[in-house]
């Protein structure tokens, strides 16, 4: 597995034809998307059509990674065709002078590929103390551990992440020359994702860990995604 | 246009299988999900397969709209066959005494159906300025407005919301009894979308509007979702 930011040539599936100039194929910019998010957008289809399900996602190493019921459609689905897995940071409202020029600032990844079960006891494990992991660190010890059972009942698909192609818009509007002396009020107004206060089960009488003691955003680590 | 909560029945694409003590086929709750959210996923096929595209979406009456350019793949494919489009909402990290009873507190809404073109001039108006109201009140009448040129480059296209499910998680973990007494922290780490401080663009030298005065959200109104 490469940890650099390898430049990959988009496949047919993943070249970005409009707005090209937001496209990037680097694994840094692909795997910043992936990390920062907790959830997927997953697209196939079945004998009623084409189909969105979200789901928890999560990546280890070069693979994004979900889980779910064995007996649920979405995953029995996924090991038998091919699929697109999406996710989006929605960043901000940009507001140029025209109206035709507004537009949002956002990072987005689409992975197109078929996803495998991790079959074996040890890498479900492993998946899924990896999603702990990205949820709450140090709780893996703290908890009661999955057992047999609830293990043989999950399913743990994979995805590989090498074919992929990702879309980022950033930065302030970009009205036409002949536009920016229209007097409007124009910038990004800016979106974040904060952590708000946590809240104990009324039965819950253990001590707060430091992830949910520190989970609260600060006001000021709330700075725009500009 | 009904404004009431009926109840509709679920058609068999939108009956929830898994988790159903979780579906909601209400008009309410399909319009409150969809009128919090910018950004809705859309799955689609075409000869590649499967893809599942990201793209602002808002609300007018019982359709959801989107819009872009006439030469764009996914408009050009939407209204040629069936789709599924998907909004969903991640409120909070679920942490129960158990691994396998963590969850997600979520809101999440599944419309089936084909998109059909908004043809006319008026309709194509009225759509992309309740688009402009739902972003930043009373600023249509203060923009460059939209030219003949910029409208007939832009489709826009809706979709009917009659065949819809939503599903929603809300409140703290539920592990099970045996479980109760295990000591680990046990509660609900919830997340908010921030309004962040906004970035004038540098060249601006208009007064900051209402909506741009008060779009930072307030510590206070931060409240968790629960
Ligand atoms: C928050 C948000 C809001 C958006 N709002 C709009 C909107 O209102 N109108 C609009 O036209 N577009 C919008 N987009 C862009 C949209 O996601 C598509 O890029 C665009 O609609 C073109 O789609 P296409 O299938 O015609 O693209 P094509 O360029 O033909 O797609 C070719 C390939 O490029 C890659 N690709 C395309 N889009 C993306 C993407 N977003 N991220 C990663 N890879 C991608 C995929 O591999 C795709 O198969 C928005 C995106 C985001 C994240
Ligand atoms: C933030 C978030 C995280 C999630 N994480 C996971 C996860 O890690 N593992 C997991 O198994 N599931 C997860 N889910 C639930 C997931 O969206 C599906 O409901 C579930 O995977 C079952 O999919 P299915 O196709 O097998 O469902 P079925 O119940 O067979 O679907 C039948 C029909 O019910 C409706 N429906 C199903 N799911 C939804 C939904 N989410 N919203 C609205 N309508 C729906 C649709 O019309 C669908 O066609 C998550 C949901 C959200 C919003
Ligand atoms: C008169 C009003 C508007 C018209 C005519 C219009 C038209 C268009 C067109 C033609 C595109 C396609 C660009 C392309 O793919 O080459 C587009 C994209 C887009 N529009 Fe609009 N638009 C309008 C208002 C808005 C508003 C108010 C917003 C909200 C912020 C908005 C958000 C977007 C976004 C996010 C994209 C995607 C750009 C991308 O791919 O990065 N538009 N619009
Ligand atoms: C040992 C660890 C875990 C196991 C064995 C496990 C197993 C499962 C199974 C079997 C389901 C399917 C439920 C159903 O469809 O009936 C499920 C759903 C889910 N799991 Fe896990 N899980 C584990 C850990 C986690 C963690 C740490 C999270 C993160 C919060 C999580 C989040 C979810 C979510 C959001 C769902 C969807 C529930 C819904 O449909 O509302 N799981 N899990």
């Amino acid at each position: 597995m490469k940890d650099t930011a390898a430049p990959v040539p988009p496949s047919d599936r993943t070249r970005v034809r409009r707005g090209a100039e937001k496209a990037h194929y680097d694994e840094a910019t692909l795997h910043a998307i992936v990390d920062d998010a907790y959830l997927c957008h997953i697209a196939f289809s079945d004998e009623h059509g084409a189909h969105c399900i979200p789901t928890a996602s999560w990546r280890s190493g070069g693979h994004l990674y979900i889980h779910g019921s064995n007996g649920s459609r979405l995953l029995k689905q996924l090991v038998r065709q091919t699929c697109c897995v999406t996710i989006s940071h929605l960043d901000g409202l940009v507001l140029a002078r025209s109206a035709f020029s507004h537009t949002m600032n956002y990072r987005s990844a689409m992975v197109y590929g078929r996803f495998e079960a991790v079959e074996d006891d040890a890498g479900k494990h492993a998946a899924l103390e990896a999603l702990m992991d990205k949820l709450a660190p140090g709780r893996q010890a703290e908890i009661r551990p999955g057992n047999d059972k609830e293990y043989a009942a999950t399913t743990v698909l994979r995805i590989s992440l090498a074919e992929a192609a990702c879309k980022v818009r950033a930065g302030g509007p970009n009205d036409d020359e002949e536009d920016l002396g229209w007097p409007a009020w124009a910038g990004v107004l800016p979106f974040a994702r904060a952590r708000t206060t946590p809240v104990a089960d009324p039965a819950c009488t253990v001590a707060a860990p430091a992830y949910v003691r520190d989970w609260q955003t600060p006001d000021a680590a709330l700075a725009p995604i500009y």
